[in-house]
């Protein structure tokens, strides 16, 4: 095989021939079209009725490229007198094509069709490598993009799973009378297509389209491959070491601040500020050769002049001067770099940044940053940060790329009072990416949900393994900004193309078990309320409500979030039915009707979280007088309390519809670990929503 | 035609046969392949060769509903021989079948083919009436249910529309060198498909498929028309009668309410103080047998008593009572009979609700309800509702059909200050529906926008007719519940099948104009700032943003939305970048950096406000300190307002990213006429898509 690729690389081809594909085809097992090479018609007519008639004649010439443009192929010979014949057409057109052309013979290959076509191919991403796609054929693919993508390799489960990942996945499995394809042997060619790329990263794409999968297997019938040079290979820090640099960094035991000020509206002031108003109890050393204190702590000339050993030193001081400092830093044997500077990367200066990076890499310093805002860890009541302070403690970290969505996720923990254990801004990535985060956070006890806004991922591999350590354990939401983006890559197959766009990202996060949030309110929304949430043990969803219109806006919701209402047994019906009017809806969902005292609410949410076939619960309100909002909240929260009490964890949502003083009672369900939001049936279901497809990725789910 | 149908009828047979359709067909002018009945082999023969081979044969019995199980079918015959052969078969397989059924003979019939295979249909929907749909055949409409359907008759445009409606759209336009389908062709057998139903409404269902549709024409090759009994046809008050009706109830002179009461927690008190506290200025009448006044107002024994003409009667008894009731107040000549009881259909009390229609009939009063909150009316100071009162004046209309999401519209206008023009409840809708209030709320000065939500539509016809007036007009915003609810309709065709779920309900509510709200809090977002906004020009979206980060989710968000963002000529990009740093990015988004001075945002904003080719701004703010939140929106709110003095009315919406002060931020630019989110980039790009959904139907945009 390597000899094939390395033939076609020295003789300056990217694109195999059709021969050399089918031969690395054959290699991994990968059936094609019965085939040879024929250099005379007596031997093309041998050699079609050995395979089979009817048969396609194709010129094979290292220079030809277009071999249809060339009158270079015939279709559906079906006698030896045709395939006589076209023997000499073909190789009449050629030279009449190119007199020059230099002709290998005419290939005869077995006219295979029947069953479906689909395209398998793999190509060469630039985040996350090798990556196998699927579709099927056709108008499928070509307008409606309807294909899948995982990385390569992949389990044989995996391929099985890209079959029922595309929208038109019922065609394969027979529609209309039509004969379903055999799905093993499919799955199996997508598996082959998988190793072989991954085993040969020369191979940057291949095209397997059509493969005609039919009951009887999968045959791909032509094969395009193009190689080039083996990718560079990123090296990767080994897990404990990333750990041990992440864990000074988040729980240092002492931090330095270059660029320290008195001078309020410095940023060295507002993070020396944030650092001791913060209540960090590790010691903390500014840095200003101008200025014997800062805020009443002595103050250094540099970094190398504290007699202390030193975790984390943040910088704030202009670019210019950050390379000096940071030399000075890895030579006091800092582990992380908070580099707040602007001035890199982000305006053009990339020299400056490679600058930085160089000098962190020869110290074995981690450089968060540069230009971010800085980053909370709340366990530590740690704010290395010029903004304002933050420290209400949870159990979710959140991380940025950018600055201002950094402000955003502040200001939306204070409004909401949301608890977090970290808030961290990446910024231009330089060192520190999602991947070194994950690595800390995924083993952090603080830390039982991980949430972060990216552009981009520097290492899609490193990312994708990262996060598969961490889902089983705890849920990782991902807020992909530039989703909609279309990728402008030249590309030379057509599962190149098809590559193009954000379906990759989300097909191999998905892949990975990350919840993927629409957009950056239903992020910070995921982020609130994940780790507040029980997990849930199936699939079983019932709505409970006291108004019927939020009844179905509500069902709608559940569909959306693809969530299933459960179907209500009939002894459970009876129970439901035995506490609500008799004009009452029972099924699923179950309206209580409106007017109905809070006894009525406790009875049936009870039922719903005490039975055992019931595994989530959507809650409807209705501001009436009978019962009020807050007697509402009180009433849920006090239930719920109880049941979780005796061990029934499920998760509960409500949507809360009324006036006001519903968003009172929204808050304090909240604060009791019932999730709920006012004048939406929207929100509560989304989140629901997300918590199991976690609790799905993470295998969770009975 | 008539005859046909009529006689299928007659024959108890629902199905028409295959040359019936064909006839049927003929008349409309929709081609059908040529063919002819045999009844001999040599006719066979004799007609093939008349109408070109290939040729199909169909036995044609009206006892054999089942061709092709019955070996009556013969595709693909070449020859003359072949012919006769398949003829002598065809009716030996017939016999074999059924030696009973009665035989007229052979259809021998041109096979049709190439070009694109589509389904073009009609069915008769139980909201809608006659309904025209379109597909491309195959797979796309079977797995994919890619079918876009429209209310018959429609015009030659429409017909075209819809061939671009469809997901795989491009398809028709040729894609990989495929011949292009006459797409002229296409739409007008589509129009006249849409003729033929409207005229014929005894034709239940019918189906074109195949359909061929070639660059030379379209030819329907099968043909399958189900006809029944004419559809009950509901009776329409004029639009004069009911503006007449509407305007007593919205704007009365003089109103009873039937069981007011002194007793704090009733109703009829909850009525009477919300009419009075509300600032009603009209003459209130209560009517109460026990009580000589209410709130200090002489009560009457019943409304007979009343010496004064009554506009309005709002009913706050038992439904037991409301009968005897109605009955007084249709003799004393009410418009409008606010019915807020329940215990009618929705607890199953289906005669009673018939009853008080009936009796409501009778005298010409229009019921509003039951089953209902009651209504506002603000220019009025009208709150004839037991809820609290609501009286912040605006410019929107909602209504709902439930009475929680009625409560939720009130908690949340009193949250965000929407002003409102009306919020009225129509509950069980066994009256007034949503075409009456379309009436009242199209020509009303005081309302700019109309939000509805609803369940189900009484008059889907009357409902379309009714927005069709409003939306050149005013915006019509709808929120459709049980939107994910399949359909478990009978069918007895392939278009009737298709029709089941909410697709019909999204095609027509698209056709009619009308925005779609996808959720409860998107109705409400789009409510409160669509009339605030001015209605843009043309399609050329800009960003201007503070931060990369918000720049790149706004722009996603753009493409949600279904916007455009403009592609800036270089004079424009030029005259941007002068106000920018030189590391700023213009083009679209232009992110003018963070850290960024008042004025920065100042010049690009005008700029953005001023140049012509501009249409609508989307801004991303970050919270920095050299521009606070409230400089920011002080800032923004002065320079749209001294352009909109100008006369550069352009919609502006912004996402703020930043600490909590941006909510304030936000509250003052709503104030004047900003629309600003914080937290989200999503929304402010939403809303600003609704109200373009709007001004594309309103045929408003240059």
């Amino acid at each position: 095989m390597r000899e094939i690729i390395e033939k076609a690389l020295a003789e300056g081809r990217t694109a195999l021939t059709a021969p050399e594909g089918r031969a690395i085809c054959q290699q991994y097992g990968i059936a094609t079209p019965g085939e040879g090479l024929a250099t005379s018609a007596a031997e093309a007519e041998a050699l079609a009725t050995e395979l089979g008639l009817p048969v396609v004649l194709k010129i094979v010439s290292p220079d030809i490229l277009h071999k249809t443009d060339a009158g270079g192929v015939l279709v559906g010979l079906r006698t030896a007198e045709e395939v006589r014949q076209g023997y000499d057409t073909i190789l009449a057109n050629a030279r009449a094509y190119d007199a020059d052309a230099r002709i290998d013979g005419v290939q005869v290959q077995q006219l295979v069709g029947g069953g479906h076509e689909v395209i398998v191919g793999a190509v060469t991403d630039p985040t996350f490598g090798k990556v196998v796609a699927f579709g099927l054929g056709g108008v499928l693919v070509e307008v409606l993009k309807d294909v899948t993508f995982r990385l390569a390799p992949l389990s044989g489960d995996d391929a099985l799973a890209m079959l029922d990942d595309i929208k038109a996945a019922e065609v394969l499995r027979g529609v209309r009378g039509a004969e379903p394809a055999d799905r093993k042997a499919l799955a199996d060619l997508i598996e082959r297509v998988g190793r072989l790329v991954d085993d040969h990263p020369e191979i940057i794409e291949i095209d397997l389209n059509p493969v005609f999968a039919s009951s009887k297997g999968a045959v791909a019938a032509d094969v395009r491959i193009i190689v080039g040079e083996r990718p560079a290979q990123g090296e990767r820090l080994s897990r404990d070491v990333i750990l041990g640099q992440m864990t000074r960094i988040f729980k240092p035991r002492s931090i330095a601040v270059i660029g320290a000020s008195n001078e309020q509206g410095k940023i060295g002031n507002s993070v020396m500020r944030n650092l001791i108003n913060g209540g960090y109890q590790g010691r903390i050393f500014p840095i200003n050769p101008k200025a014997p204190e800062i805020m009443g702590l002595p103050a250094y000339d540099s970094i190398a002049a504290v007699p202390y050993d030193i975790d984390v030193a943040v910088f704030a001081i202009p670019a210019a001067f950050v390379a000096g400092a940071l030399e000075q830093a890895g030579q006091k044997g800092v582990a992380g770099a908070i580099m707040i500077p602007s001035g890199f990367a982000e305006t053009g200066n990339h020299e400056g940044q490679a600058e930085i990076v160089a000098i962190a890499r020869k110290h074995g310093v981690r450089i968060l940053g540069p230009n971010i805002y800085g980053y909370y860890y709340t366990p530590e009541n740690l704010c290395a940060t010029f903004c304002t302070p933050y420290d209400v403690k949870g159990s979710v970290a959140l991380t940025s790329q950018s600055g201002g969505i950094g402000m955003a996720i502040l200001g939306f923990s204070r409004t909401t009072k949301m608890g977090v254990s970290a808030i961290v801004g990446v910024g231009n990535k330089a060192d520190v990416d999602e991947d070194d985060l994950l690595t800390f956070f995924g083993q952090d006890d603080n830390t039982r949900a991980i949430a972060m806004h990216l552009e981009d991922l520097k290492d899609g591999r490193g990312f994708v393994a990262a996060a598969r350590e961490v889902v089983p354990h705890k849920p990782i939401i991902v807020l992909k900004a530039g989703r909609t983006a279309l990728g402008a890559r030249a590309a030379g197959s057509h599962t190149g193309a098809l590559a193009g766009d954000d379906k990759v990202y989300d097909d191999i996060l998905r892949q990975a078990g990350v919840v993927r949030a629409p957009g950056l309110n239903d992020m910070l929304e995921y982020a609130r309320a994940l780790p507040l949430m029980p997990t849930p043990q199936g699939e079983n969803v019932v709505i409970i409500t006291g108004a019927g219109g939020s009844g179905v806006l509500l069902s709608d919701a559940v569909v959306d979030a693809g969530l299933s209402l459960m179907e209500i047994p009939p002894d459970l019906d009876e129970a439901f039915r035995a506490y609500i009017p008799p004009f009452g809806a029972a099924g699923n969902p179950i309206d209580i009707t409106g007017g109905e005292p809070p006894s009525t609410y406790e009875n049936t949410v009870r039922l719903g979280l005490t039975d055992e076939r019931i595994h989530a619960l959507v809650l409807g309100y209705w501001h009436t007088i009978v019962t009020p909002p807050m007697v509402f909240a009180e009433l849920i929260a006090r239930v719920v309390g109880e049941e979780r009490a005796k061990g029934n964890h499920k998760p509960v949502v409500a949507s809360l519809a009324g006036d006001t003083e519903v968003e009172e009672a929204c808050d304090y369900l909240f604060e009791h670990g019932v999730i709920a939001y006012p004048y939406t049936t929207e929100k509560p279901v989304a989140v629901l929503g997300a918590k199991y497809r976690w609790a799905r990725a993470a295998g969770l789910l009975r």
